[in-house]
């Protein structure tokens, strides 16, 4: 047993030191490993075959939508980045540069794509001609580069895999439809598949994609207190279009600028499942993204039937949940350790005495229940099994949450809520971008965003004492 | 009818210019558009939907085997690059590097990656301890980067899409069998779901992967007697584990160097669905891998219950296979067009005379031949004639190949018959690569591979009439 326990122990605790407890998760639940170029990752395949499931499942929404997927370049000419000023403002700091290609040094140096908007843009500007190429609702899963100075695991990395929509329209009301669609159909997955509440809201200026008219965004808390910006969905107006000339003749046979979006919701989100559902023990997964939801461990497995009865019980349960067998030659203590690191809703533990009473024991990972339970009675049990958990651990999130949202008032009140309950704070704003600054400057805090459902709960602003335009929820943020 | 034959009109014969029938395609069909980097292409709606098939397909068969997709960083240091001395002579030639991160020159320039042979054996090295972490059978779907000169729409572009596939034995009997296992993976794919027929073979000493002890491949023979390179399996031996240090400890506790295996393919094969079944209407997709099977076309929609009975078809057909309305604007003959140019397999036509008569009329797009069927007979009639355009598709395309087979007994023969007949040349060869450069320098064909079916057809080479060794496909190549 002691090697069995070795697993865990090896774990910092999240009150210990959670910055570490998520370093030590990603790596001892093999999601991740460092790359040879600082700053990247190698995703593994229980962190791919998260991955794998969040596309599925975000690629059905999306099309579903309407969504087509495209692949554009991975370079971006100097010169197109430099179309839209604000744009290249905000990402040329943070870009790595192609110069050479094969022995000769490049007429025009290439960023590799830090995000997309400039290739689409130059695409759109001749794909579209008429009010019938209109709307254009295009997506690309792929990976983007932004030259980090900090770096962490699925959070802050110089590579990262994503999708971006970018979509252009005939109108600005359908521009800003479609921005706002394309949030809930990450805010609805977020919070159905990943089990994970989030608050939906709008960017402040000081916080909006560079070169967007507005930005919105789902922020959701992690177990520390910290936020996480979720996906964020963008209505760039026809700025874009005006800087790349993207004009269709419309029906009236007049030229018209078209309105674009763009949204993202990256391997990020795989940071985000972690430090919401993670426990002491490593990770804990909501049933419908595990890619593993059910694993069966034998108990001597050495005795005669004992295998065979597990294969049994496998073959039953393949058709209604992904299901596996561990039948390593390690121990039991040591097969639930790694079950539960790797976060598996369920562990069925079936053995000689449980097959002499025709029964096999279910346990859960979220909270450790055992359910004796007779072996035909399995795959219903099973099945409603997966579902309450999936559903507990959202209403768990969701408590958690809730109980680190405060209110505050005024700004005595707003910088010891950071201390006494880290988490969302509630404050009014009076819309002045020194207030953020100021906020920041204090207390590392920023505004998450302006929720769109809107409460007055107090007439001044939290930080200055003007009168109040806005309610915010502020936090720290990842 | 003149704006309808202008879609049709706009491509260049195959007869006259494949060349140009090819690029007409991949634009017509709006499979790709340039993009501002030169020799980068845009992978458009259908032409990725197309890819999409192709993953999923491909995917579903790798996992079958034991595959697990994970995600290795798209940058290689330079240091890494060079660790292998073939495998850098192969590709450093042709690499974009990078050099710039945001304001700060690297330390150590940074290509992005050609193929990530180096990645995966940087990663191995420290993930392989013991014979139990053996074999790793892992595969990435990324993009990949090769600095080319001439560039051409899917087949030889700067930048691709493909999967690769990495893996790790303990025995070299294990690697072999891995890397003809993956090709034949390969060989399937094509035959099953694409109907193209391949020759699988071995690669010359010459033509092989830059730093692999064996390359096999898959080649297929397109429309104009060129052949196309789809796949290819690589078997490392042990040389990159020994450059790498990639060992483990045995079961008897000695250290041993792994065996490695790579396999690929890419969007490349796209280029062979287009030249081995296109037509001078366009596009001509098997229906297993077509993106819209079924292309329903309502005749005279304008007039009361055409569209809803349009509707109904769709309805009743969308449960059996990929199907779509075209109810735009466009004239009949317009959408019929665009239908071939797309290649869809299937057009059902349907206007006021059919329904009065309770029926509709299915049109092959290989054929065009003509099926009037009653509307209670369109779901049966139809599954069966997406099989047999499946099946005639590919017995085609092996008929055509199998005529552009030719066997050449001396050299005066195997130069005429590239002129006579373009096709694969089967003919025996000595061994030597001075008889590969000759044939090379003098008639562009190249040695495509030696076919596991071998047979003595004659006892000297082809070109210097030195006693043979081997039957070796030659051909002008893609």
């Amino acid at each position: 047993m002691a090697k069995d326990k070795k697993l865990v122990e090896s774990i910092t605790s999240m009150k210990e030191d959670f910055a570490q407890w998520y370093t030590d998760v990603v790596k001892k639940a093999e999601l991740i490993d460092y790359a040879s170029v600082k700053g990247c990752m190698i995703i593994k395949p229980a962190g791919y075959a998260l991955w794998e499931n969040i596309q599925k499942e975000l690629d059905r929404r999306f099309k579903e939508t309407g969504v087509q997927n495209v692949y554009m370049p991975m370079f971006i000419p100097e010169s197109l980045l430099n179309k839209e000023k604000d744009h290249v403002e905000g990402f040329a700091p943070e870009v790595a540069w192609v110069t050479h290609g094969g022995q000769s040094a490049l007429q025009e140096r290439l960023c590799v794509r830090p995000t997309s908007e400039t290739l689409f843009c130059d695409f759109y500007k001749n794909d579209i001609q008429s009010y019938r190429d209109l709307p254009k609702v295009y997506n690309q899963w792929c990976s983007v580069v932004r030259w980090e100075k900090e770096t962490r695991p699925f959070l802050r990395s110089r590579e990262f895999l994503w999708q971006e929509g970018h979509t252009a329209h005939a109108t600005a009301q359908e521009a800003q439809e479609r921005t706002e669609q394309m949030l809930n159909v990450y805010a609805d997955f977020c919070e159905e598949v990943l089990a994970i509440p989030v608050v939906r809201g709008q960017k402040t200026e000081k916080e909006k994609f560079a070169g967007a008219d507005a930005t919105y965004t789902i922020e959701a808390l992690m177990h520390d207190g910290k936020a996480l910006q979720s996906g964020t969905s963008h209505n760039f107006g026809d700025g874009f279009a005006k800087a790349f000339g993207i004009q269709y003749t419309d029906q009236g046979n007049q030229l018209q600028y078209v309105y674009q979006t763009s949204w993202g919701m990256s391997t990020r989100i795989i940071g985000a499942i972690i430090m919401v559902h993670g426990d002491d023990s490593g990770l804990v997964l909501p049933p419908k993204i595990a890619p593993t939801q059910v694993m069966i461990i034998p108990i001597q497995q050495q005795k005669e039937g004992v295998l065979a009865q597990a294969d049994q019980l496998y073959e039953t349960l393949k058709g209604i949940c992904r299901v596996k067998v561990d039948d390593t030659q390690k121990s039991p203590g040591w097969k639930f350790a790694e079950q539960e690191m790797r976060g598996i809703p369920v562990r069925i533990e079936i053995g000689p005495k449980d097959i002499e009473k025709g029964q096999c024991v279910l346990v859960r990972r979220d909270t450790r229940e055992k359910y004796v339970t007779a072996l035909e009675q399995v795959p219903e049990k099973l099945a409603k099994l997966l579902d309450t958990i999936q559903q507990d651990l959202f209403a768990r999130a969701k408590a958690h949450r809730d109980a680190h949202i405060t209110d505050a008032y005024n700004y005595e009140e707003f910088q010891s809520v950071l201390e006494k309950n880290p988490g969302f704070i509630r404050g009014m704003w009076c819309g002045s971008q020194a207030c953020e600054d100021k906020i920041k400057e204090d207390t590392a805090a920023t505004s998450r965003c302006m929720p769109f459902a809107q409460e007055q709960i107090s007439d001044v602003c939290v930080c200055c004492g003007k009168p109040a335009k806005k309610l915010v929820f502020w936090g720290k943020a990842y």
